[in-house]
């Protein structure tokens, strides 16, 4: 298998949350991938694919793209390991994932987007800047102008799964499962491109994220980014 | 089984969000109960539970309180109908809650709770006031002061689930479950006091909700409140 992934301007420097989830789905279920280094303007590198974003994987002669359809095609493809119990345990993954899309990352974009700007590719800033900056209606720097409220923010929108955490080691319950590595690809994100601390230690998403750097042999802890007791 | 279900003034409107989850549950598994009115001044009634809320639940000679336990216990007890596939959907099923319990429970709070005090009993008037000033540290007129702001924002914060309705009829998939009885609770609770248009109809949430009401012999479309398209 074959995953086009996000990179920054170096090329082991991975920071898609998209491509986090995929990666460590791909982990969970013991299949290996070569993973290729991506960059925002590299279109041509994905046509194949009939749409412009990572993550992409190619399996054979079979080309999935959109981090939520991959992990379906997966549990299709390759039964054992599910990433989803069945089919109510992943429609409400599909709940979760909204929830993550808007609750979590408005705030975390917010804290991080400097940094992740001053990482990413010198080829990728034009594009990144015209394009978030019309997303966002702001510039760059507006939309980064307060991590610190941001990081708070963050923290604050954490509680659903703060409560879950503080009964069971993963979002999934005993083991972890897709809703795990969708949120963990929020600190994948953050932690490829930002030293900031986003959690404090007595947090108990702290001790999840620790368990999840853990996890597949340390595959996210020995992923090129910041500490995370920074 | 008994089970002991908030009333307001009159014994036969009920709008607790959390005791309509109960009530569609067992009406899931096909569960015979009968309801007894109580108001929030009624604790001497409920002190067997050891606690002093509602839903409480008693089924021979087994007593048992809080909707999230008493979903646990019945499905344990009667395993037939299950309101949660398994483990993973359970554990996502708690994070759900606790979304609904924040993003939702805020504005629908700030959306009725005048009428809601209109609506409680006499005898619970003084109570409810006291307790919810100083838990929102500000006069319920206070806290109610915008519901057509506050039912923009409720609006808004149902992004994650109307993403999941537009894909499939329940937000467990394509049958109803707890996580379903969960998010009506807020409906139920806003239906028995309040004659606010919540929801646009072609909002697929408000398709979702008409679905709600139908289950189970209508069992919540039956029950004392304003017509949904009020």
């Amino acid at each position: 298998m074959k995953m086009w992934d996000l990179a920054a301007a170096e090329d082991d420097r991975r920071f898609s949350p998209y491509c986090w989830r995929i990666k460590m789905a791909l982990a969970h279920k013991g299949l290996e991938v070569e993973t290729i280094p991506w960059r925002f303007t590299d279109k041509e590198a994905i046509a194949a694919s009939g749409q412009d974003k990572v993550p992409v994987l190619q399996d054979g002669q079979v080309i999935v793209h959109d981090s939520w359809e991959i992990a379906r095609y997966l549990d299709e493809k390759y039964p054992a390991q599910p990433l989803f119990e069945g089919a109510q345990a992943r429609s409400l993954a599909y709940v979760f994932k909204f929830w993550v899309e808007t609750a979590l990352y408005q705030p975390i974009v917010r804290a991080i987007i400097l940094d992740l700007f001053a990482t990413i590719h010198e080829k990728d800033k034009a594009y990144y800047r015209e394009s978030r900056e019309k997303r966002f209606g702001r510039t760059l720097e507006e939309v980064g102008a307060d991590p610190k409220g941001a990081i708070q923010a963050f923290r604050t929108a954490l509680l659903p799964v703060r409560q879950q955490l503080v009964q069971q080691p993963f979002v999934c319950g005993a083991k972890p499962a897709f809703a795990d590595y969708i949120l963990f690809g929020v600190f994948q994100w953050a932690r490829a491109v930002s030293p900031q601390r986003l959690l404090e230690p007595d947090d108990p998403v702290f001790a999840w994220r620790e368990r999840m750097l853990d996890l597949h042999g340390g595959l996210a802890r020995n992923a090129k980014g910041y500490p995370v007791w920074a």
